[in-house]
């Protein structure tokens, strides 16, 4: 694209590299993008301008976990929820991981979204994590008895939760991971070892 | 994501469902896309508001070939240059495959923008291109000696270009397809015959 | 192929259809099978014609487990090895399957080959299973106390895992099943609803 | 598998072995193999036994195409057949090239096998092919007009081509190569700029 600078006029291509500094959008989609904004309707296009302008002006973090909402108030309806079990907190890398274990229905506890992972424990990289406010939040909650690390099973999640479960450790709670075993649809032949050790381990 | 109203909240779901409408954009990456946008500076999310604003006043559609563009007058940069070859045609689905072959440098005449391609030769579907637009511009325009149809070597654009050999007929002008053959990359083993014995009958 | 006898010569085609017949092997990658045989040298080819004859002549089952052996007697060496655990059993479908527990050498229980599994309750279907032979095992080894169901997490391993604790009720056996959670390298974010909510029940 | 000597018995595993060097084939295709051929009927592995060693005693190279054949006599059916024309040569790099064209039943020339392609033109890699042969077929065979070098349109294909054209050139024959052009199913928007170019000259 780069020697053609005649090809798209100007405020197609600013628009263009504008969309392909989206997640996983290269500038083929981001072109796609833009002419499908160009075939649209003006007021689609208003709505979508106005959605992202509220974006910005309407999402608040939440100061308990930080997860992002946008109700009244400075907690989010999680952890504003009377009914949710105060003694169970799981942390969670992104807002993302909450979504998919509310999903589930099956957990009842309250989060705390730390903000990413870390792939090596380099001082650097650990400054972008919530560690103190997650020191707080434990420090300031005895109700706390069970802390749940719900990171990937990935190389970034388990150096993550291995610097979790020493940091953890001065607070004497009980630390638990995600089970490991067969996904749904998983087979015998394809599963590595640990993944089949673990599923026999904790076989029910 | 249905039965979970309450797990994004309202602003971030309205923006979810807004981005989920772009071409190859499914619900998880357009919840991507919204956090990508709440992780941005405010002054980029301004810039992205604004350049998507201006596309729809600035950008205006060629009266001749349909090419989109932001210069002055009612003509593209390309209809408008004295020193494209008049007498050549060359008809494409949509602005993305005027690109593709502007790109190549290797063509000098004028274009077309049919608007699309079809599946099947049905009513409905032909009156969605621009064929009278096309008869006008034919007709108008005598210096045209030939007209290439640059059409995807897939089924919609086969049939379309059947149906536009059938229509252009008339006009009593050379009617071209883009060469077949072994794409750049492409190996015998793995060509079909079609490929292939074009590949052999256009060698040199 | 079909229409192109005359391509390959008799032996070549020939052996050309035998190794389509092979898992996972089309025409293609059959006939690359052959041009390999035909560069081999050939002393190669007769160490592979001699390991192919000798596999039906040395390969035995076992009357245990029914898993294939060539040593002496009529058990394979988990069976006939004495600090194998006989309280337990481990219900897989093939050999496949074992080979892939055994690795792990996390289990040190018996095995039982189920020969395959079943996608619905036919009765055609489940006659090709060694159900009367697993009757039968389990009837004359009172020794046995847990039966583990090692089938695949999808629909067919399902249903005979299903089908299986159904019929092994009568026996009054503990039966497991494999744990379900995040298989290594399992993100969060990819995981379906089942999967996850297993790895919170299991977490530990 | 390799520190689970125990896991299959001497025999599967020297056969999975074997297998494991046939191309595409990895330890756990190779193990379904054999596990295919354990299931088989007998007489049905004799087949395939008894198809492999005909293989290396039936089959023999063409002396002046280097095709493989078994009919009587020197030459294959191609060189054989007195309705081919004398005066078209086309260079291929295996027999699988020449099967791919011979499908499209549109050639009607002679072949000649190269024997490969070279990545660089390296001495060593140049000696694997059939240079030699090529030039005294060249040499002896005054009736050949054009001699077309259908190689891959790949980085080897290429380079092979390359180094052809200028060996052939001292021989004053017409040296063609396969046409370029988008290959059936192509579409304009994803093929690279060269290919596009050739497909606008090469139009028709």
């Amino acid at each position: 694209m780069k020697n053609t600078p005649y090809m798209y006029s100007p405020t197609i291509q600013k628009l263009i590299d504008l969309f392909s500094k989206f997640p996983t959008v290269g500038p083929r989609t981001a072109s796609r993008f833009v002419f499908y904004l160009l075939r649209l309707p003006k007021e689609e296009v208003e709505k979508l301008i106005s959605a992202i302008s509220e974006l910005k002006n309407n999402v608040k973090i939440c100061k308990s976990c930080f997860n992002l909402f946008e109700s009244e108030g400075e907690l989010c309806q999680i952890c504003s929820n009377p009914t949710r079990n105060k003694s169970l907190l799981c942390i969670v890398a992104n807002e993302t991981d909450l979504t998919a274990i509310e999903k589930t229905k099956k957990y009842q506890g309250l989060y705390f979204i730390l903000g990413g992972t870390v792939s090596a424990l380099k001082k650097t990289d650990l400054e972008k994590l919530r560690i103190k406010e997650l020191e707080n939040t434990i420090k300031n909650r005895s109700e706390i008895k069970e802390i749940i690390l719900a990171l990937n099973a990935n190389t970034e999640g388990e150096a993550t939760a291995l610097y979790l479960e020493r940091f953890l450790k001065a607070f004497n709670k009980k630390i638990t991971r995600l089970g490991r075993g067969l996904p749904v649809g998983g087979e015998l032949e394809y599963a590595d070892e640990e993944t089949l050790s673990s599923a026999l381990e904790s076989r029910r």
